[in-house]
């Protein structure tokens, strides 16, 4: 809990103190807020806290820091995995959960502009009327700003992308505190370089995101969920290959093993078959989703799955899919007081029977309860590994698992991370992924734009030797 | 037709003699065909050109240049229109048409690799039989390696999206002569920066292209095209709104007006009526279609379109298809021995019928013949502007006409190209739409990977006062 950082320049906090007032601040229970995540790593706090409210006072805080040489870290609500809110070198956390308004609904265009605050959840509820949606869903109910700097994705993805696809285009506060905004609103562009991706993905270490134009989806005339059990993890991976190839626009399905369904039933009150599973859900016109579903039901009874259980009214639905969201938290309860191991990889779906069937071997070899789910219509899973983190076997054991896992699946030419991101926690796994040579492209890039490293230090690009 | 060049030095045309022999050339004509492209810019030769065959040679000639400060430009078929290939400073001309192997199919993971030389219909050719399809299709039968460079799109792009969307992964020489590659072939990642969308749009400037992976999609089951004539410009684009904004899943919708029919009507010897049209594909399966097209059908009419003339056999669909694709050198042929200025905008699809309406009332001040068509799915249009380039007063109209789009397009959220690229044509209107930062920001990502500025140096980025 402690930051290797100099204490901050008086004249930094005093010229803070006074911009902000209150909501400047260095009380201990803030910093520690903001100086941990959702995961195993350890807090490591910031030396102080501003609480925005504007892509001006973010801009402002950005050139005060800079001239002081402070770091500086942006923060949503905490919901990241792989450190990435850290204050590995100290510094000032912008918290921007307060810049959280909807800023223009262009129902027309199917697109919308908010700050980088909101959260998907409130972004939903604000769009209740207009006939849209915003589809990306991580588990936890991030705010649209995080979602972009871990180029997250969720349930939806394989039907209607990740982030990376899905922001128009983005305001950006640079390293040097300049507002910069990163494209249009027109569907595409061939005008330059792409700096939206610059920044989509690169978790507050190139500029903090403040704004972003998203697009949005029409709800569709028809949506049905469906639970389906199978007799095993690969009789269930095996459906969901087929119907990828087969191109059923499927708008979610995901793998829950066994043990997830056992922590899900406890945790949600559900009385779901404690087997390996898959949800379903169709989206489309009224036969166009009896289609998809006539034709997913085959492929699974051939695989040996079961009747499918249908949720076709809208809160069955909600409930269904809140129950997956909360997977990660109902785990974690399958060991109380235990932390969790982030893993996340992704592989070509080809690759994918063969990467959990050894993952399960893998599993049966240790003795830490290990849940596996994911969204496996692209190819990603999860494991939720649950460790004592003052138990050095455990967490070997969890450092060994996961370590396989990752070489695993960039062996199978897939990612060490499907959308979690790098943080602090996948730094070596990187460079495997991406060589000397596209890790020094990285670092080139990330020297050109912030030369004083003050943008969340510590992140992404691993330690030189 | 001259350059800017220092002659090249002596020592490395010995040493591309030496290791390209007859891939070597210095003949006037080779340059001539490498130092010009299909629009109005006149020819700037390159000093010599490599006809490479690998990864490897393309690395090769990019170190020996770098080692005598030599530029590179790499050239796919030259199917461009912003100038992108001319050799403003001289230099070498990298042809990447030999390089035209589709290295692995994986069907079964709904992704190719293949080398930068391969042409959208070359790879559309070698897929048939594994029931897959690449929809990426601008105009030309362009080389995969330039559709990545100026992130090129076409009619199908509303339904599957661009290049941006549509490349997985690139290997990439970089302006050190190193080969990277830039991400696995996982469908999603958030594994560091977005080092394939870095160079997806950068126009050879930041490297070289020579691999690439992209997905592919299953042949829908049914595909059904049709032709609608209506009695303005108007009701045709409000149509296409209506159709977007409803969600229904059109796989392409084209707008053309009475002139481009007329001249696709001489160049392709079809018998359309000469009047405001769309050209619309539907892809699903067959119910899917049916219920697309009707609904599709009863907005058209709704807006004062004629009957939909059907094109459900293969062979009528191509031909139709082929028309449109022609449909820039069908209006060439409206003026004889007239070059083109090339325009190409992309508005959010709320402003499409002001922009287009707006557009069409300048049309009408100016003596030049205009055809005006594209693909209004996505908000994005282009004009023919004929014009004698040896005749100032068409120039200037040539010039007035393309700045009041353009203009108009930034000032409606849009962009001032929305496949072409920058290249030379558009660089003072990247300053308009991204401003003084935002162009910054570009600039310190050239500066940071190309210091010596030699890789297809004078493109995009307007030159600094």
């Amino acid at each position: 809990m402690t930051t290797a950082s100099a204490p901050l320049p008086a004249a930094l906090v005093e010229a803070l103190r006074q911009q902000f007032g209150t909501r400047y601040s260095q009380g201990e229970s803030v910093r520690l807020q903001h100086g941990r995540d959702e995961s195993k790593h350890e807090p490591m706090l910031p030396d102080g806290v501003v609480f925005a409210e504007s892509t001006e006072e973010v801009a402002a805080v950005v050139r005060l820091c800079r001239e002081y040489r402070v770091p500086v870290i942006p923060y949503g609500v905490g919901s990241s995995v792989e450190g990435h809110v850290l204050a590995v070198h100290g510094g000032i956390s912008i918290d921007l959960s307060g810049m959280n308004r909807v800023l223009s609904i262009h129902a027309e265009d199917l697109d919308v502009t908010v700050q980088a605050g909101v959260t998907r959840k409130q972004l939903n509820d604000e769009l209740k009327g207009t006939g849209l949606f915003f589809p990306i869903d991580p588990g936890a109910d991030a705010t649209l700003g995080g979602m972009a700097a871990t180029r997250a994705s969720g349930t939806n993805a394989v039907r209607y992308g990740t982030m990376r696809e899905n922001v128009l285009s983005l305001t950006v506060v640079t390293p040097e505190g300049k507002i910069v905004r990163t494209g249009s609103r027109a569907r595409k562009s061939s005008a330059g370089y792409d700096l939206t991706r610059l920044f989509v993905g690169s978790e507050g270490t190139l500029g903090i995101i403040t704004e972003l134009t998203v697009k949005l989806y029409p709800i569709p005339e028809a949506m049905s969920a469906a639970v389906c059990a199978f007799p095993s993890v690969d009789a269930a991976v095996d459906t969901v290959i087929q119907t990828i190839q087969l191109g059923v626009p499927v708008a979610r399905v995901e793998l829950l093993d066994a043990l997830t369904l056992q922590a899900i039933n406890r945790y949600s009150k559900t009385t779901l078959p404690e087997a390996p599973t898959l949800f379903f859900e169709f989206h489309g016109s009224d036969s166009g989703v009896q289609e998809q579903a006539e034709l997913t039901q085959e492929i699974a009874q051939g695989n040996g799955g079961q009747d499918f259980q249908w949720a076709t009214r809208q809160e069955d639905r909600s409930r269904l899919w809140q129950a997956r969201h909360d997977a990660y938290f109902a785990c974690l309860q399958l060991k109380p007081g235990a932390r969790c191991f982030p893993t996340d990889v992704c592989v070509p779906i080809s690759r994918l029977a063969e990467c959990i069937h050894a993952t399960n071997e893998d599993i049966a070899q240790v003795s830490l309860p290990i849940a596996l789910f994911g969204h496996v219509g692209d190819g990603n899973f999860h494991l939720v590994v649950l460790v004592d983190t003052d138990n050095p076997k455990e967490m070997a054991e969890g450092e060994w698992i996961s370590q396989r896992v990752v070489e695993r699946a960039i062996a199978m030419e897939g990612t060490c991370t499907g959308e979690h991101g790098i943080g602090l926690g996948k730094q070596h796994y990187l460079l495997q992924e991406h060589g000397e040579d596209g890790v020094a492209l990285m670092r080139t890039l990330k020297t050109a734009l912030d030369p004083l490293n003050l943008m969340n230090p510590g992140k992404i690009l691993p330690p030189q030797a």
